[in-house]
């Protein structure tokens, strides 16, 4: 059988961003976004690293429902004024078909968290959608199912799609969800999709967070999504592995030489 | 933290069918709903094991986009007859938010798959139904994630809730998702909610199904879900799993004896 | 290929006690023996369910060099005044080529454990004594590689050989090393040898254990490996899964009665 | 507990080669050294990209024992005459106690397999050796265990000691077993033994090598093992990912960039 993953790809362009060719393209920004002060903090910090879309969702999905559950629907209006203050693209997380319709003008990049990656009424409607889609692997997908759930949303005619590898569960605890670090060149053998990689949900912890972007890097990835928080320690999820301005900052320094170092640039 | 999921459950009855009592509680039919003919033919098939609830999913989440996909909404009036005809309950999956408004009145028990454990959307809104929902624990679940899934259908006030361990993915090639027999026992001391176990999946294969049912019934399930096809080598998917008329009778003779060995009966 | 797994085992009869046949066979003792008392009071409680083999390791492999590493070599003398006194007997874990020389005449069977079972030198050593040898499975083994090893031992002319199951490493935190119940099915469809099922090391917890053993003997096993300590809370090892007196004979009247509803006996 | 392994380390010199140092030091080789053909024509490769460590295992580890087991003690003659004509230093892996004596005056590197990692017995033979000792992780080691099996060695006065990152065991079908590309940082906050990462069993295909040893170095490696045959089509073992002469010397000119975008070098 020919999927359309096999062909789709190769260089995307959206709202003037390039996914695939020589540049590395950067997503960063908080875990959530908690109010305009922090996301006019956070849009500052990516924007001294020319970093050009902003990841800084509003819907998060907890796995207990007495968690902090997103800022909602009223962050849209924050989202809009950093993408015309900052000329940011932004990105958010979706979680249900019924979210797409509020979101698919006010956000440019879609992404599907691993919890649905088989969610597969989700995965149709974002394939009518006209949004660049990022679709993370699950926690114990295999490359074979990622690329089928990647297949429902080329199905449907939207071929803006990027492949986020983001980690598997183990039974090994340096990592809260190492990273499949040979999915990178894996991938780029059976797709030309650009692939993205998720440092922080596969690190869990801002020590490794640099490491698992070096090494991304060094095996290929096209782009990173990378959490970013201007005053980590307040975070209202996922403290420990926010990169902070100063550890933000001093990693990109270093990633452009990885970058270099293998034909790639950042911008 | 005082949980719901702490103090939920005991004995649920539910349209005189009483989970988490004396008698183990039977779910089974086939695979996927693929016409009345087939739909008849196994609804006679548990019938003669005195079975109460039929299942026979309508909507099927498939790996590849290009698999069969279920016979959908057409299939809810086959489901109707046969419960007029066999005075069965009926149990189908439900993948989505948008599924349930069809579903909730034409059949009794709706379950939540694997893929969408932490599809938060959708549990929540089952929570607002009156209908039995059976949740499966996600191929990498923990213990914990699963409990806080069902959480968030308790939460919103529907506690028909039954707890489905159905297997996990590991490098372990001899059953597809192997069961997690110590989440039954691990289970009870945790909540009150009854717990079901999926048999089919957990196995994977017809030579172990039977043997994947008397451990989950001497390790103290409530509940067992299994599918049965009339003539499985013809079946649209998981041909390998489906039990014929044969074996389904054979397994369910030696199961009535391993359940009054722990005290316990089938119908 | 023609494996010689396939083709051996069948009922095999050490020193009066059969394995395979309609008996299922207990192999019964503390983590490690500790005191000729220890020894004594263990043994006192394992008659009383008419177990006839006794595990007492005198070596044990410990993740930490600074962990309790056994009695070592004068517990011989303890182990040879039990087997007398009980007409019990004994069964130890061998780590190593080099012990073999002094415990094959005192001991009756000698055990391979998890982080052993490719350890080939040891394999091959043992295929050339004439002692009743216990493989059990790496934490991360596949069923093929469990085969394997055990070929090793068969080629060299022993096929005095019990397969053991005992869990498998998994990300699931429930139980320590979760048992793989499918194992017990798959491994009689691939060879005849005798199988038995370590429920202590899978469980990982005294409440846990007596639910692994239920599931054991209903899916098949021959034979059954459980901790027992005379009093587990001053253990020098694995104190959380062995079981007291009161817990041992308890769980043995339920196992009775779960052996009978699979056509099988315990003494 | 202060461990050993928290204190040992730094720059470790052996025979002239220094680990931990700025360079990033080369061990490569056959999977398994098959004549003296072959050895030469192995040693000619790796000498052209200034590898100073040869391996070329004589006893191998097999799943099968039908499988071929190394060609045995007469290839110590063979490392021997490579040793002297190219002045490279020589690494075998070590399976068994009684195989040290043999091996400690021939061969300069003694590893240890992943199937060993936990084999005690050897683990302190070797500590007790003056050689430089490579440990493997096992398939499903923990980060803590791999350390404990590493205190092992250094306990018995042995501190010329690298760890080996080799990947674990995972569903994941991409690599054979996935490299754990995490422990590389991790390893470094907890110890300062030098870190040598084995390319060539966590890809498992020679299209994936290369990637894990760009990942390997941008993650912060102080050693690499790699499987160089100078026609592994016609190899005895292992053939999928032992790198071929063209293979290899490309690869090595894209690790010089890697190095020096992290600040080191290799020869």
């Amino acid at each position: 059988m020919n999927y359309l993953y096999e062909k789709a790809g190769g260089k995307i362009s959206y709202r003037g961003v390039r996914f695939g060719g020589k540049k590395i393209v950067f997503i960063a920004g908080p875990c959530a976004l908690e109010s305009e002060e922090q996301a006019i903090a956070a849009a500052e910090i990516i924007k001294k690293a020319s970093v050009k879309i902003f990841r800084a969702p509003i819907f998060k999905p907890r796995t207990s429902p007495y968690s902090f559950q997103g800022i909602g629907t009223k962050g849209l209006n924050i989202l809009e004024k950093i993408a015309d203050s900052y000329r940011l693209l932004t990105a958010v997380e979706v979680m249900d078909v019924n979210q797409i319709a509020e979101l698919e003008n006010m956000v440019d990049i879609l992404w599907v968290g691993a919890r649905n990656m088989q969610n597969y009424s989700l995965l149709k409607a974002l394939g009518k959608t006209r949004n660049l889609v990022l679709l993370k692997n699950s926690l114990c997908s295999t490359i074979e199912e990622f690329l089928l759930s990647a297949e429902y949303i080329l199905k449907e005619g939207n071929s803006n799609l990027l492949l986020c590898v983001r980690g598997l569960r183990s039974f090994d605890s340096v990592a809260r969800f190492p990273l499949q670090i040979e999915w990178i060149p894996a991938l780029k053998q059976r797709t030309k999709l650009p692939i993205c990689t998720d440092v922080s949900h596969s690190a869990g912890d801002v020590s490794i967070v640099p490491f698992n972007a070096k090494a991304a890097i060094a095996a290929g990835t096209d782009s990173i999504m990378v959490e970013v928080h201007p005053w980590p320690e307040k975070a209202l999820s996922d403290a420990n592995q926010q990169l902070n301005e100063e550890q933000f900052l001093s990693m990109m320094k270093e990633l452009r030489k990885i970058a270099n170092a293998v034909g790639r640039c950042i911008d």
